[in-house]
């Protein structure tokens, strides 16, 4: 985490001279003194996900994706097989592979084309990317060199079909999709300089925060296939929701230093909060902290519900869940993606992390975001 | 079909008195003498798709979806009703009412929001509002009143969803993102003046047209569903793909006329072809007719192929596809969405339809288009 000492000390080195700036970096600067995360899942890491990481970072210097030395090393710093071997702690190796190099590719995808680069205002050429990716992701087999992104996530869709049933490559597929519709959103407000409400904001975190193509993941790792008349049932909707809520908002904890570094700090739970609420940065730093807990609360309530008449590989998924909630917390507080504050990554921390020991909020209803009220409806089945 | 007299006489009497608006209608109304479409498939129609368009037409009343009288017009003249029953002839009518509500209110919504109106050139805030509109389908409990659209679409979600199953109504809902997320791409499309090759207007078609959610409308219609290991089956995948863009095509077809009169011809495979190929009118529309074709031999291959072993649901959705391809076809030709040339819509034309006896290209291999080229894998199952 950075503390406010570093990044007034990061400012001054930088020679940020104009007020303005100054005083903008000050008040984001507040926002990086966050509290502990809670979570009430046990931490749980792959035993082999540091060769995999290896395999990883041959395979990211030959796909071509990383247009310079420095992003190839960011690319690398994302850790991904770090990350997503926490949620699939038992999977084998190979499948823990094929999936974490989507990860890769997408940490690599969304710092050169969604956040940053060109196409970070301008929807309408973005969409068209867009949709060329998402093609690739159907269609491995198409040739398709328009973009240097295409080609190596078509070699990992391919990996994903060799290990995936029709069904649940399927399933990736169309969570992808749902990941780009997302971050069109966001950059078609970035565009005009919108700033969403905090509904908004919620809908479209859901999306673009990548939680539905990561957690469509799970079952190509573990292997096995949900029936779909458990897989597509609300109440498993609603508990992926929630889970790719929480992470997406646990996110937004751990870039809030980052971005307010790199001067780019824009749509997220605190600006958001901030803008529409008016409330000060602390205060809009514990709003959006009991908005989280109350959504985790929710997700255990829902999972109580659901477990015991989970079929095998449903309880495989909801475990998967679980486990990502608290992988994605605990990488993100030690990644050097989140954490390195230079030109180039530093290495994995190490540092102990502190927790939480309670949720922030326990009310049982919704916050007042109608997006999502459906999550609390009583007759969820 | 508008012919070139009507168009000339239209365009006088609506005073356009510039030579170049004369010239370019001039040039756009070679395009509307089209060959008569080759179509293998028998023609069916819903035997109650006339009551079942009178409580539609009820239903457009009191949706509020309609801004004006004018558009009221138009939405009850796409006669959905025939238009689905077409693809479905032998549903249960309270199956047909739900599905083709949807229908209607696409058309409507099209018009209004997608084609016209002010976020035509918009994609930053149409992305924002397609997204809006995707979350009505997939949680139709959500209050949301932020576009006279939405709670129309919520009330035609719940009524599909109390007709479907958790898989079916799923199915449909990432079948409507992925129409959003075309119609956004043609959106962005026309906001810079970008006119897609061949290519990438396949691509976008595919998705802009509507066929996804239109054909995943099939289940819910007749009641039956599909086992996962059946339906995502890159070959089923790839015959409901086809399916789509040969209706897609066949709508080029009719509503080049509409769209030239309305001086609204942009991004269809006539002017993609003009453009990227460099073809005058008549080589344009041949070739898009080769093109088409071809799409359709492939789709008839592919259904040899997939039929013998299908089981009882993929036949009757593989049915489906067919009637989908005939029922599309024939009823742009007779509908007066696409015939009438006034403010205000006329009936349903009686008019006999002439068809052609054959394709116009019989060749075996993928036209070049490398997004599609896939549909032509030796070793697709």
């Amino acid at each position: 985490m950075v503390k406010n000492a570093e990044l007034a000390e990061l400012a001054e080195r930088a020679g940020l001279a104009e007020r303005a700036e100054l005083a903008k970096m000050a008040r984001l600067a507040e926002l990086v003194d966050l509290p502990p995360i809670y979570c009430p899942f046990p931490s749980a890491v792959h035993p082999r996900a540091e060769p995999v990481h290896g395999r990883a970072v041959d395979w990211i210097q030959k796909s071509g994706m990383c247009g310079t030395d420095e992003a190839r090393a960011w690319s690398v710093a994302s850790h991904s097989a770090d990350f997503f071997g926490r949620f699939v702690p038992e999977a084998e190796d190979e499948r823990l592979f094929a999936t974490s190099l989507w990860v890769y590719w997408a940490f690599t995808f969304d710092d050169a084309r969604c956040d940053h680069g060109p196409l970070a205002t301008r929807p309408g050429e973005f969409a068209g990317l867009a949709v060329r990716v998402q093609r690739a992701v159907e269609a491995p087999s198409n040739p398709d060199a328009t973009d240097r992104f295409i080609p190596p996530l078509q070699d990992v869709a391919r990996r994903l079909r060799a290990i995936g049933t029709p069904t649940t490559t399927r399933r990736f597929a169309v969570a992808h999709r749902a990941w780009r519709s997302g971050v069109t959103w966001q950059i078609g407000n970035r565009a005009r300089g919108h700033m969403p409400d905090l509904d908004e904001y919620l809908a479209m975190r859901l999306l673009s925060a990548g939680g539905e193509p990561t957690f469509a993941l799970l079952e190509l790792a573990t292997g096995g296939e949900i029936p779909g008349g458990e897989f597509d049932r609300p109440v498993v909707r609603a508990l992926t929701e929630l889970a790719i809520a929480v992470a997406g908002l646990d996110n937004d904890w751990h870039s809030a230093g980052r971005e307010a570094l790199r001067g780019h700090s824009e749509q997220n739970i605190y600006t958001v909060l901030m803008r529409h609420r008016s409330l000060a940065p602390a205060d809009a730093v514990a709003e959006a902290t009991a908005i989280r807990d109350r959504l985790l609360n929710r997700f255990r309530q829902l999972l109580d519900r659901v477990l015991p008449r989970a079929g095998a590989e449903l309880r495989t998924y909801l475990a998967g869940l679980c486990h990502g909630i608290r992988g994605n917390a605990e990488w993100g507080l030690r990644v050097p993606r989140y954490l390195s504050t230079g030109r180039l990554p530093d290495g994995f921390s190490e540092a102990p992390v502190e927790w939480a020991d309670s949720p922030a909020d326990s009310r049982a209803g919704p916050p007042p975001t109608p997006t999502v009220s459906w999550w609390w409806d009583d007759d969820l089945a």
